[in-house]
């Protein structure tokens, strides 16, 4: 899908992914865009409660400190792409992030057993170019509905012990063993995965004024 | 999900997975159960225009013959579970298999384009034991819908370049490069991409009278 941006108006930009996160990393390699990857250092000390009616401006607003925080840091002095993304699940107009430990992993997961839930990932783009007066950037969120199988107590406890819900949002990982988990999703399954990949696409045509 | 089984009723079972596809292998290795691949030799020679009102029936049909080929060749002495697996997409109740080559891919790209189509894969389980007077199947199969960008021919032409869709049905993949072109998906993401993981968990625990 971004063959003829990557050919254009991208060719020559730095790429930069402000987040650690080796899937968000396996996400943009799909584009087929060359990027590299720069961790935010970015203090996520966003309050929830101030967003309760709006999850994704929550992990819309969390990319931005990502993305502002690498730009700062590298100041670039050739054209470059800074992407921030930060994800979220919620439920019952409650924000879930990443567990604390295995306990809370453990109850987060019982509470998304056997229901629908909505994923947001929020994304910041800033798009740095010496021939522009300013940055430009441009942010946007997606939500995705993923149901959840009832998990028996047994299921959840195998699942913890084996490690993978620690550094996941909602205690779960949709590619991997945390996949056998989910009966279905509606929207774009890498938006689960922590990058809505379709739409970063679309929106990044229109930050460089192109079209697809 | 299936940790309860692999330590239970699948302890000790040989898991044979009748397929060759990567993909197939790389879903499956999510329920964390062990397996070895044989691919089947079957030929696959059902005709799609007998099939054209019950497109799931060509895929489970299809995962028979693959499953029956090697469940016969093995002839298995100890307890074993066959896996065959089998995907079609289709629109307009026309079915679509692999792409004979890039034209005939570029073809299927265009009549995918900005619509909404739907994925059959069909799963047959053969459950192979000594102890049993004789062997056990079930079979079933699982439609997921898939919603595909509006593509233009300068994407189409770029995305059959890259080798991509040849091996696929669809022309597509929706886990690789591919992914860009979906704006999301209704159902299991790993069913479009060649396993019903969710619906196999659980139809295995019923092949094997257990529950999760």
């Amino acid at each position: 899908m971004l063959e003829p941006l990557r050919e254009g108006a991208l060719k020559g930009v730095r790429i930069v992914l402000a987040s650690g996160s080796p899937r968000r990393s396996q996400i943009l390699s799909h584009t087929g865009l060359p990027f590299e990857v720069c961790p935010s250092t970015a203090e996520e000390n966003l309050d929830p409660a101030r967003y309760a009616d709006r999850p994704g401006g929550f992990a819309t607003d969390t990319a931005g400190l990502k993305a502002r925080e690498v730009a700062q840091r590298l100041e670039p002095s050739t054209p470059t792409l800074i992407i921030g993304s930060d994800t979220v699940v919620t439920l019952d107009n409650r924000l879930f992030g990443k567990p604390r430990d295995a306990e809370h992993a453990a109850q987060m997961l019982a509470q998304l057993s056997g229901r629908s839930h909505v994923v947001y990932t929020g994304v910041w783009l800033i798009r740095l170019d010496p021939a522009l007066s300013r940055p430009r950037t441009l942010s946007f969120s997606q939500s995705t509905t993923v149901h959840f199988d009832h998990l028996s107590e047994a299921v959840i406890r195998a699942y913890v012990a084996s490690g993978e819900p620690m550094d996941k949002a909602g205690g779960y990982g949709i590619q991997a063993r945390g996949a056998t988990l989910v009966q279905g999703i509606n929207g774009d399954f890498f938006n689960v995965m922590g990058f809505p990949l379709h739409l970063f696409g679309r929106k990044l045509y229109e930050l460089y004024d192109a079209s697809p």
